[in-house]
């Protein structure tokens, strides 16, 4: 059992953690940042607490923005519509949330419940539902668990709600991208309403406090002078993929997902070689030729390669030397199962997952 | 005030009325009305009333199917979607209604409350809000008297059910059509609810004996060897606009809408003229070289030339023998307000609105 109290600077590590963790996806963090630290000013430190903490029956949801990486960047988030979005939900089942829970580790949707949760003075859970970022709601451990994101509550900055039932998270996964459309690109959420006990079988329980540590680590390297990306490895369990200077971007928008590829051009050990990166808002394929270096779920995060910056897909751009990092997902993810739902095939590649400790294995 | 049983052969006489009323659009009312036969000899006759046998007080939702009229064809119509629709919105209000009544009058739509009616043993309200059909649920006259189609409720037949809060009848529109299409194409609605009250002052009263009183003529027409295209003009106070043979149609579905042109060569008094029907679902203008014989908002309804069957405009083909009949629509359609909701402009036609009975005066 642990309460931590975050502050404002506990906030920059998280949200530097969180652009890592987000795989280049999820949405700038910065903005979240920004959002919560303000709250955090106004209404005192956010309460990070363990499910623990919590009786088994007491209720949380998560609260999350859903949309394009793109649009999110170009639109301010507001916790207003997300208050509007859990006390829809709320209403709808009856019962006010014991605390709130972040969906994704990664990008602005693992920073903004700080936002609300300290606005409501309501605890947030240091877990989620992805130990990482996915671009589909339904890409979650908790659906694997069987667990609905039905009642799901959608709202906008103009003052449009829905609520939604679906029969399943797959239904629930269409009609929320559909209103997202219509909302402008980006929209508010609340949605995994759950019991702790649930929560249990389903939350990456610690994942935000472990971004904070990777943010913590950076910190730290550069103040005393360490190599950051070292530094990212040690603290990640990860492992460097490839180094190098971006040459090539290609990018589209098809409306729900910012898609495209990196080509980049190897330096050091890997000069002569070259890399592509494959993103579906998140980095989902790393690739040198015919070979995979790692693929999703595990993690890869694109770093600048000097200051050990995450480094979004919308924020690659020409000339940029990087380093990209493997982390291993978590191990639920690697069952047959969860590989059918958020393995390579599920997002139209055509390759089979490898850990990525593997392949690093088997190149070195 | 009164009272008025709707029998399984006086849905044959509003469902053949509905289908002329429906001006093209709307969906085919023969599958409603069979829907609505079979409820009818399983609970007995619909209570068809008036306004003024309620309370001003009490609750009136309207049922209805959303989509495109040729999804509509191809998907068997059910009741049990739109009395889940119809009690999520219930619930939402934490009021039951005291009647039910049709969102529009003509095609699937004012045949299909029927059913639900029947079968939940609730009155039907004999009146409609846009005195004919129309594409989109924002052109009501309730919208013009600013009543909220907010909340609405959408289901399919598959379980999933939504419910929609937005700022105004433009956006739920947007929200609705979004959902319809991810549910296949069409989908079971419950919105408008009103009081009594504010439904006197929105409400086309009388539409759904009008649709009756048209298919009744039809009927005698037939079984008395009257002229059927005149009996139907007589009894809706209607003009002939145009006589002659489908020679061409071009049809597309953009997804949320049957939208096309068909050409029509004249015969009798129109030979060696030609005349175009443009749709959008419904037929919505009607013209002869430069000239517009009718626009939306006035009906354009085309009917078999010999038997007076009113022709959908998915039932449109090659070689018909039609005549195209120009309705006046109720007055309230001819305000400047008005017609900027629904007039030829709001549609996209570079024409301005001009009642079909004037347009009509300056051909003879």
């Amino acid at each position: 059992m642990r309460t931590t109290l975050i502050d404002v600077n506990d906030l920059e590590a998280i949200a530097i953690g969180a652009a890592l963790y987000g795989t280049g996806g999820g949405g700038d963090p910065h903005i979240g940042k920004l959002l919560a630290q303000r709250a955090v000013r106004q209404h005192g430190p956010t309460r990070l607490i363990t499910l623990d903490e919590l009786d088994d029956e007491q209720l949380i949801i998560s609260v999350a923005m859903i949309g394009a990486p793109a649009v999110m960047l170009e639109r301010l988030a507001e916790t207003g519509p997300l208050i509007t979005a859990l006390r829809v939900l709320e209403e709808k089942l009856g019962r006010r949330a014991a605390a709130l829970f972040s969906v994704e580790v990664g990008g602005l949707n693992s920073v903004i419940p700080f936002s609300v949760a300290t606005q409501l003075k309501l605890p947030l859970v240091d877990g989620d539902t992805m130990g990482r970022a996915f671009p589909q709601l339904d890409m979650t451990l908790a659906n694997l668990q069987g667990i609905s994101a039905t009642p799901l509550a959608l709202a906008d900055e103009k003052g449009n709600h829905l609520l939604m039932h679906a029969i399943d998270n797959p239904h629930l996964e269409k009609f929320a991208r559909s209103i997202t459309m219509d909302m402008g690109g980006s929209c508010y959420s609340a949605m995994y309403s759950m019991t702790v006990a649930q929560a249990k079988t389903c939350l990456v329980q610690g994942s935000i406090s472990m971004t904070q540590r990777a943010g913590q680590a950076l910190f730290a390297a550069r103040a005393n002078h360490l190599d950051p990306v070292s530094e990212l490895l040690r603290v990640t369990h990860g492992h460097c993929l490839f180094k190098g200077k971006v040459i090539d971007l290609q990018r589209q928008i098809d409306g729900r997902l910012s898609k495209g590829e990196a080509t980049i051009a190897g330096l050091d050990e890997h000069a002569e070689r070259r890399a592509s990166l494959l993103y579906q808002n998140e980095f989902l394929m790393a690739r040198s030729g015919d070979k995979v270096l790692a693929s999703t779920p595990d993690l890869i995060c694109v770093v600048d390669l000097e200051t050990g910056e995450p480094i979004t897909a919308e924020q690659v751009r020409y000339g940029l030397r990087v380093a990209v990092l493997g982390l291993p997902c978590v191990p639920q993810w690697r069952s047959s199962a969860a590989l059918q739902l958020v393995g390579p095939r599920a997002f139209g590649y055509d390759a089979d997952y490898r850990p990525v400790e593997q392949l690093t294995q088997e190149s070195l």
